[in-house]
Order: structure tokens, then sequence, then C-alpha cells
């Protein structure tokens, strides 16, 4: 297997209008994480939701193994052919990494087929992000917890199937508890929803973060294999036989 | 809990089109397969494709329990409004029988969020439903398998998510295999695939897919509970104490 | 389905034994939750440790639907051959609800085929059971999260396989988590383990917590159906014919 | 990640005593996995029932980073220890892939809590493993189906825990199906059951057969990381603030 071609898409406004957002990430959230995985080897593009076809096009989608996707304030503005594209890329096994606010994203909730609602609270409070799951290989290298001084909250009731694999369980300082890292698989595709990330903390800074991002890139890599068509299928040898 | 409410909406197209079919079913597959849920004390409504707003009002979804759905030729007929409106009543709790070609319906791919894909043949050969889980509800009083002498072929790979619990496993004449009975939840609704009942075959007159069926029912049918929200929420006491 | 046949097993020494205990169970935990059953309409009896045979004799798991266990100090002591007889049974279909401390009965952990090893604190802290599956019948009629004003703590990691069902996720004011809901199938028994219920504390009392031990008697009940047998198998036809 | 260490158990009776054994593997079935492995770069090492301890001693278990167990005949008299030390070491992270009739082996039992019963005929009837999870990479390089022409029948009910993942459903020619490929996680550990190898039939020089096998090494090799840890936890700060 190649080494996985990662896409990050980036929203890319909140940096550009908040400052509290711009002095944690002065050249957008995505040169953070991008910076990190290219140091871990993989090749890196950025795609940001103010380019042509929010730079999700048929072809930079064909070169991409892992699309990482942060958005918030356009959710609803982008494009359903860019959507249409970004599912049937998934479908046909690109892994998708959906982070923080993506759980309102188009594209997250076609491919869950739930509403993705939760509880929420800006109020810099401490999360600790609990490993349930600590065979798995997004969970390589990690403590027992990846604690946060000062996040966004996100509560349960969280609108989404049940978890393939629950990975981690957030705890909250304000009394709440959140599914914060869920895979699921779709089609092809492997898809790993991690919760943390408003941008007005420096959450992506963080070395244990980063390197579960990094593990998932390559969890969520391509596996080779068959196509998945829809066909007639003709029978192992005549029937009536019986 | 009161007695679940069923919806039986049927396509109704084929019994009236195909001699085969109306053998089988001279009153529509929804005659057939309500005659027996009535028989088993379930109130019984029916709607079909050709009623205004194909039968699928606010009004009627809002009396319903558990809808069960049959549909072949019209999938891609049915108006985005009435798919909007079955897939809210599912998230909120009301549960979903979904029958065999209705693994194409726009309802059950939107909730899955795959293709739904297969493949298929018909060849009039047997089919053999093996129960994979015999503590599951939805399998009380049924045999170790079911045989149906003649059915539609259904093969994997079938384009689902993986089911929160797979019930039944077919085994084909010609050499394919299939999950043919599927649990999922989605939001509060539960969901229920079951492959058999191609409209120029017996199936829904086969007692064990009879029971089944009325077992499903029982299953899908919605617990009370408290409202899935979307809210921002307050913490258990003022923050900044730790 | 006739109504389900309650066995409470409680080890019944700590609340001989421990003032704090007593104080809220004066006649056991087993009559707290008992009565509680009782009123619900299900027929209940009583077993404890100290009995011939721990009260686990063959006749007595003959006449159990659905086998409620709480010990503490007594796990190692548990005979093999009561063991033994308690997990056949789970596998022919007898519902098991292992409540607290039972995480490291040997009736669980040989059922689970793993530690069951946790994190616990006993500090009267502050426990929220947020329910994280609306749709499943064990929550039927619960507010969005039961409060437990003073609890014993479990953490994670809790050394179980991958629940079939998450049902409630704790919060604990000290800063861990717990999956303290959790639905296993075993063969053909239906098990559901449950976190609260330290001696020292009220907690069997509570009206939610009740509620959830009744609707879990519910969902465990035996489902009648084919027994699972291990035997050779005749082919549908004569072999060789492809 | 290091290339993880495989050591392969094998019973190593039955090809020294059916003459149809020997003529498949006349060295043996783990010295035809085992030169597979090694071509595919794994340092393998040999383990076999009649050894001191069966070979599966505390040194030989601490340098496996994934333990292969094929075994048949003298599934009960294995010692109680050996079987203790594997299991033990599973849930510290060592991977188990258990082959064909493992589905009853002392280690496989304990680990799923189940009976591990199936039905079972000995016909040399076809077989075909359908790939469910074209994602998963278990099945890197796969075609749709793996067909085997001659091989005994395994079928269900297989009396196993729901799966975490199911890979390979099987078609057998006399009218059953088996959940012929299934991962579990325990502990750290993760467990692959295979189900095709009866030793009359020269399934294991398959090129398809060896590389699920290899892919299934690859799969299962341990994942670093915290240990998991039966302890009494401190708070995050001192309770009682609430």
């Amino acid at each position: 297997m190649h080494t996985p071609r990662v896409l990050i898409w980036n929203e890319y406004r909140v940096e550009r209008a908040e400052p509290e957002a711009a002095a944690h990430y002065p050249n957008g959230m995505h040169e953070t994480i991008g910076q990190y995985l290219r140091g871990e080897g993989f090749p890196v593009k950025i795609a940001t939701f103010d380019e042509p076809d929010h730079g999700l096009t048929e072809e930079a989608l064909a070169e991409t193994d892992v699309l990482i996707w942060w958005g918030n304030k356009t959710h609803n503005l982008v494009s359903d052919e860019a959507v249409e594209r970004v599912c049937r890329r998934v479908l046909e096994g690109m892994g998708l990494i959906a982070l923080h606010s993506a759980h309102h994203s188009k594209v997250f909730k076609r491919l869950m087929g739930t509403s993705g609602n939760i509880k929420w609270r800006i109020a810099a409070e401490k999360e600790r992000l609990w490993v349930v799951a600590p065979g798995h290989p997004i969970t390589e290298g990690l403590p027992e917890y990846i604690e946060l001084p000062a996040e966004e909250m996100f509560g349960e009731h969280f609108d989404i199937p049940e978890p393939d694999k629950l990975v981690f369980v957030s705890w909250f300082q304000g009394g709440e508890v959140f599914r914060s890292g869920c895979c699921f698989e779709r089609g092809r595709g492997k898809i790993f929803y991690f919760r943390p990330g408003h941008q007005t903390y420096p959450t992506f800074h963080n070395p244990h973060v980063l390197r579960t991002i990094g593990n998932a890139v390559r969890w969520a890599a391509p596996v080779d294999g068959f196509a998945i068509k829809h066909q007639k299928h003709e029978p192992l040898e005549p029937l009536g036989v019986m």
C-alpha cells in the first residue's frame, strides 16, 4: 500500500474573521494540522471553501486517499455537487476524518443518515478524552486520556448511528459526556469522527490530538480490492438440478 | 405501551400490471400482509404510491408507530417531500420495516447513507434464510431456517452499513449469500430490512415470513422517552471552580 | 410470552456487616429491588450466597427467566459448579442483569472472556448516567440522564468486549467516564451490565434506577425458538450434482 | 511498529496419522502456512502439541505478536496452564488467528464465553467465502469471493458473540451458510476466526486463503499504548467543590 495522500479541507473563514482563532492559527488550522502530517511523511494538499468548487473537484478527490474536514459557518453553503462527489468517493474507499463541527456538515449527515444533533456550550472548560478501545490503531502511542484544559463542550445525545467502533468518550467539567472518537464504515470507505477542535482554543497544537489525527489517517487509508458493483449475477451451475 | 399502529405502504403497481403477481396477490401484497397483522391484533392502515402525497401525509405518519415499505418500480418517483417526512418520523421513533426491493428506495438509502447496491437474479431458485441471532425477538417462534422454494436471488456485496444486529443470512441455490435480516437504529427509530418478497412468488403467504414481519412490528415499536433536541446546555455548577 | 420470572441473587453479607449499608437496606438490597419488581407484576424469588448451593440449584434456575446478580466480597467463593450452571442457563436463554460489582463476578467474567478490570474510588461523588441509546427499550420512560448525588466511581478502561449495544455512559465528578449500561448477547441469552449500586448509598431506592432494572427484565426475557445444537447436518440434496 | 513476530501453533497429529492429510501437508500445515508468511517477511516460529508445555511457554509467548492456532483432536488435552498463559497474553495485546476447528479449542471458547457449537458435514463439497466487508484490511487484494472446490461444511447456528466485524460469510453446496471470517477484540488483543482448513483438503495451498492469513497477521498485530490496569484512581481535583 502506498503512503496515503491527504487532502485537508478547511472552511478557513473563522481564522480570518476571529482574532482569537487567528492567534492560535495564523495560517489556518489546516496549516497546523498539515505541518504535523507532512512531518509524519504524508503528502498533504489543502482545499478551502472559497476556492472554485470549494477545491473539491473530481481531480482533487481522485488524488486523495484520506480527506480531513473542518467546517462550521458554511455547512449549508457547500454545494450539493461537491457533497455528492465527496460521498461517492467515500463509498469507493476514500477515508474521511470529520473534525469537531463537521458533525453538522452535509457530507457527514448524509453518510450517517441522522441529524448529527448534539448539546453544546462554549465555556473554555476542561475536557478529558478517555480511550475506551485500547487495542485500536487510532490509539497507538496515546496515554489513557487526553486532557484539554479549555474546549467547547459537546454533549449527548449525539444523534449518530451506533459507531462500528467507539474509541474515545469525553468527560466535560460541566457535567456532560460525549462519544468523541467514533469509527464508521460506509461502502469501502472508513470514517472517523473526532470531536475536539474549536477554533478559539489551541487544540490542534496538542501533540496527542495531532498523533490521533495521524493514526486516523493510517487507519482510514483505502484497502485495495474488488469494485462494489450493482449487477445481475450468473449462477454457479445451471439451476434446476435440485 | 399501546399496541403499535401499522401503516403498510405498497407501491401497488406490479400486482395490477403483472398477471403472475396478481395470481398470488389479487388485492395487493399489502392486503396479504395486512390480513395477517390484523389477525395478530395490530391496527393496520394502507397507503399506496398513487394516492395524493403517496398517502404519506403528516397526519398519516403521526398516527403510525411502524411503517412497512414495499416498492420497486417507482423508487425515484416518490416525492422528496414524502421521503423527508418519513425519514424525520423515523428519527423521532417510528419503526420502519423495509421489505425486499426497498433496499433501493430513497427512504432506505437516505437512512443508511450508502447505495444499497446488490447482486440479483430472477430464476425461481431456492432460498434458505438461516437464523444467526437465535435470542433476538424477531426470531421468536421460528425454526432454524425459513426455506422458500422459489425466490429472486439477492447477493453480496450488499452496500449497507454494518447492521447493528444481523438476524438472518440467506443461502441461494445458485451460489450466493445475503445478509437478509438486518436491524439498524437511527435517531430514536428502529429499522428492519427483510430481504424476501418478490412479487411473482407467494412469499408473503409463508407463515414463517409473516411471523417474522409480525415479530418485527413488535420489535420496531417506538419506546417512550425524552425528545432528542439540539440545544445549548447549562453546566451542572458554575464553571471555574477547578 | 409469559411474564418473566425473576430470581434476584444477592451476596447478602454487606447489609448485615456494614451499618451504612443496613441503614439503606435493612432487609437486603434484594428486598428493595424485589419489592419494586413485584409491584411491576413480575414473580420474584430470592437466592443468597449463604444458602446451600448459593440457592443456585438446577431447579431454581430452571424456573428462572431473568437472573439479577449483586455480589462483591465473595466472588471467588462462589462454587465453580454454580457458575457452570448459571452460564449454561444463560447460553440457553436465561437473561442476566449484572449489577455494580458483578463486573468482577466469576459468572460475568466467564461470559465476557475478559478481566472486567476498572478504575474505582469511593468518595460519595456525583454520577450522571447519560442515555446514549434513546430508542432502546431499557430506556423507556427515563429522562436524558439519571443523576445520583453520591456513588462509588467506576472509570475506564473497563475491560469488556465491545458491547452489542451501549445504553448509558456515566460522568463522574472527579473526572472519569464509564460505559455503565451495556447489552451483550451470549448464546440465546441476553445480558445487561448496569453500573450503579454501591451498598453504602441509597441508589436502589432511586425511581429511575428501579425503572431501568424493570425495563431490563422485560428486555432480557427469553425468546422462544429452536434449540441451539452441535450436530452433524444432512445436505439439502445428495451432493455431487454440481 | 516492528514487523509482527508470528508463532504458529499446530496440534500436528492428523498430518502424521492420516495419509490424506499427509499428502497435502507432508511437513505439517504449519510449514505450509509458515513458508508463505516467511515469504511475506514475517519472522515465524513453530510450536506443537507434543512439545513440553505444548511449546506455549511464557518465554515463547512473550516473543510472539500474533499466534496462529490449528487444533482438532487434542482440544481438551491442552493444559489449563497453557490456556491461561495464552488468554492472558491476548488480553495484553497479542493477536490470535483461530483456524477452522479452533472454534472448539479451550482458548477460543474461553475468550468468547460461548460454546462455539456449529453444524458440520465432511462431504468434500464446494464452499464460497463471500467478502461482506470490502473495506476491511483483512480483505486487501482478495476477489469478491474465495471458492474452495472441496471442504468440510460448517453451518449456523455458530455459537459465538456477535462479531465486532463480520468479514466473510460462507456458502456451502449442501444448503448451509456460516459466518466464516469474524473479528473480535478482547482486552488489547485482536482475534480473527477463519473457518476453512480441514486437513484432508489442500486449502492452505490456496493463494487467497494464504493472503487472508497474511492480511490477518498485519491486522492483529499489537498496538503500542498504555497498560490496562485495575486500580484505585485519584480525582481531578479535591471533591466536594460542587
